[in-house]
């Protein structure tokens, strides 16, 4: 492996622990206790599964690796906070979704070239791009590995 | 800036704006409020500051970047929980130790040629290093980061 694979294989199996770490707690709770508050008058953990479910979603776009699969956790998982929009997605449904997100988003990273994920991701401009190289798929991979432990960290605790 | 290097800038970036994240939310709390447990019977915020201090101490030795600052920290804040073991720190002292510890860290990153991010971390033997050359000095910024992100998430509740 040369030093740009090492460095790409490094950062994706990252992701790969953390969303493998939340799938062992996620595993280990029941749907009745994904309704549990992380912490008292804050969000549930099933809202966190549906929350990460849509912005892991909106990185086909962004990383230019496809279309979404689910546009439609936007408006109860993003858009508004927990509880404010009424969605008919049950815990297996959410269950399932978050699965697919990953799999497949997780399939599109390891089909990436070390290379690849150093260009642009599709929310900055060429021109933009130009000036900020840092501005690349691999900034947002982090980013996206970073929130999803942020959340690990608050779902434990209603562990 | 080659590619190497931007693999580099890119992964000690996303450890800067996780401390700057957290370094936010502890400068707006004051030290009666790092006090607070983050949920109801758990870790109080003081511990988890202490317990993130001593952890990232422990990259100097275990990185090759030094001595560490504050063993001293590992007995009440890593070795065992919260309230467990008596202490004379001040939450003053701490936010002092927390602030001087990713300081100098960060710094030594910096330091760092892009191809040093991929040789081995102290912890693992040369003979293992060879079989598995994932187990890398970028390997251990990746996880700590996400480490501690995962304990930010926890404070921001009781923010």
């Amino acid at each position: 492996m040369n030093h740009e694979e090492l460095f790409a294989n490094t950062a994706v199996n990252s992701w790969k622990l953390v969303i493998g770490q939340l799938n062992k707690i996620l595993a280990s709770l029941s749907d009745e206790e994904l309704q549990k508050e992380v912490a008292p008058g804050r969000n549930r953990i099933l809202y966190l599964v549906g929350h990460l479910a849509a912005v892991h979603d909106r990185m086909f776009p962004l990383l230019g690796l496809g279309d979404r699969l689910h546009p439609e956790l936007d408006a109860p998982f993003i858009e508004n906070p927990d509880r404010k929009v009424a969605h008919n997605l049950s815990p297996g449904e959410l269950r399932g979704a978050w699965t697919e997100v990953n799999t497949k988003l997780t399939a599109a990273f390891e089909a990436l070239r070390p290379e690849q994920w150093l260009e642009r991701h599709t929310a900055v401009s060429e021109e933009d791009f130009r000036k900020e190289p840092h501005r690349n798929r691999l900034a947002v991979l982090l980013s996206r590995t970073n929130h999803a432990s942020f959340h690990t960290g608050q779902i434990r605790l209603a562990k």
